[in-house]
């Protein structure tokens, strides 16, 4: 699950890195930071855990080989808004429920388990706007943390009633991955708080 | 103390996510971030300290209360500037004060102590201006951090002195919290090494 | 090593904050930043390493004297993007190598210590880029990593071949040294992966 959510992760920083006219090393750095970014500062945040990649180095070959495939395929990747969605959102959605299944494991409180499933889906994005000057997407108006959260809570209940391992993980993953597409699809955002609520203006990606 | 000053660092989060128009979500995590990213640093360099917030989760609920107050009273909130400087003031003072006080706890020399007062201070603040794209706070002429470690010196001769606690730690808290205010009042900035200062175009918040 | 790296990021840190026009707080915040910056995230990862500057604080002086030569001297450093490359370029240098030996010290796998000798190089300067809000330099064209993985690449060869350690430390620096320089100089830059290749505006530093 990790390795597929890094590959994933480390596509959707190549291509934002690609967008960005980086040399090919450029790219290669972003992917990286995109794909370990959530799960390094969760094993940080939990002192007693190594730093998964370098607990078990055989994540840098995926993240690798998802940046070279990236640079590889980018013609066919044209379509940069919708592959960066689609590869963003599976590096949420597995991600996400990473991380709440490793905070549980260290029987950490329900609360904080979703909080590190949020970071680990999240933080890796984020990470990749700030180094490329970006306001993170994570603060867009496509509720990507909400659905982190919604995500971590279903988990967490079908982890409760010691359901099947396998349905316990994908019922989450597949709900993150279909309301985050129905929800970029339908344009939907949440209420808004504010009273005059005039639209900030979309970025151009 | 810790208490306190969280939930007025999730205000002073909650107050700039609310200003960039971010939806509710988008708010508290600018509030979180702003609330635990300073002690949170400080507990991940200080490897043999648990991260403040896991170690004990009750910290969440008041950020989660601080940013929730913020945003129902957002009227009330109205002039954002007063606003955003008491609570990002009060999160500096007492925040740099804990800070100082568990590099003590871990006998750590007197510089470090310093820093990791300034850091608890400050870093949450610079954490939510790097979120939101901002040159932070701290780099604005507002000796923010300059404050810090006057605030933070203090205490230590306080503690050295072995002083009645409450007064040890009520001292160095008034003294940042009436410093910051003071100069932001009247505008006070350091003495300035440029030969030709044009001053720099102030934000427009 | 690790202290003459120090003091010449804390240089490269203090002439950008001077740029920016900080406050003389601000410039010293922005030289200790990048100078402990690749360290403290390499120390942080390894999680039975204390952090350099925690455990030995004597560095926190070398960085605070780089910050203020480079105040007082600000003249005689008038040339500001010759200067920001060369004590840029003996950081980088320095610190790759010192990142490489700590991993192998601590016998993690070649691959982990590479990535290590680029994140103790690189991140001071990446992180002195966020604060003050560019597009980090080391994405810019000049090829700044892939330089710190020739230098980490060519110190693991001659480790493993057990030559005399002084010749193993001082190649690959000089290595690094030459080749950033000699890139710059001749404004170098990777083959480009991008079809059409409309060349990036440079910014104006």
């Amino acid at each position: 699950m990790g390795v597929v959510g890094s590959f994933a992760l480390a596509i959707s920083g190549a291509l934002v890195g690609m967008q960005k006219k980086l040399d090919p090393f450029g790219v290669i750095i972003v992917a990286f930071v995109t794909a370990v970014g959530g799960g390094t500062l969760r094993d940080v945040l939990i002192e007693q855990r190594d730093v998964f990649w370098i607990a078990d180095p055989s994540y840098i070959y995926f993240i690798l080989a998802g940046a070279i495939c990236a640079m590889i395929f980018q013609n066919k990747l044209d379509r940069f808004r919708t592959s960066l969605l689609l590869f963003d959102t599976i590096g949420l959605a597995l991600f996400s429920v990473a991380g709440v299944q490793i905070g549980l494991t260290y029987d950490l409180p329900y609360i904080i388990c979703i909080i590190l499933g949020v970071i680990t889906g999240s933080f890796g994005g984020v990470s990749r706007d700030i180094l490329v000057n970006e306001i993170p997407v994570v603060f867009q108006k496509e509720i990507y943390a909400t659905i982190s959260i919604v995500g971590a809570v279903f988990y967490i209940v079908l982890h409760h009633l010691e359901i099947n391992r396998l349905i316990t993980e994908l019922l989450p993953i597949s709900t993150i991955f279909i309301l985050r597409t129905w929800v970029v699809y339908k344009e939907i955002t949440l209420p808004s708080i504010y009273k005059n609520d005039e639209t900030v203006d979309e970025e151009d990606w």
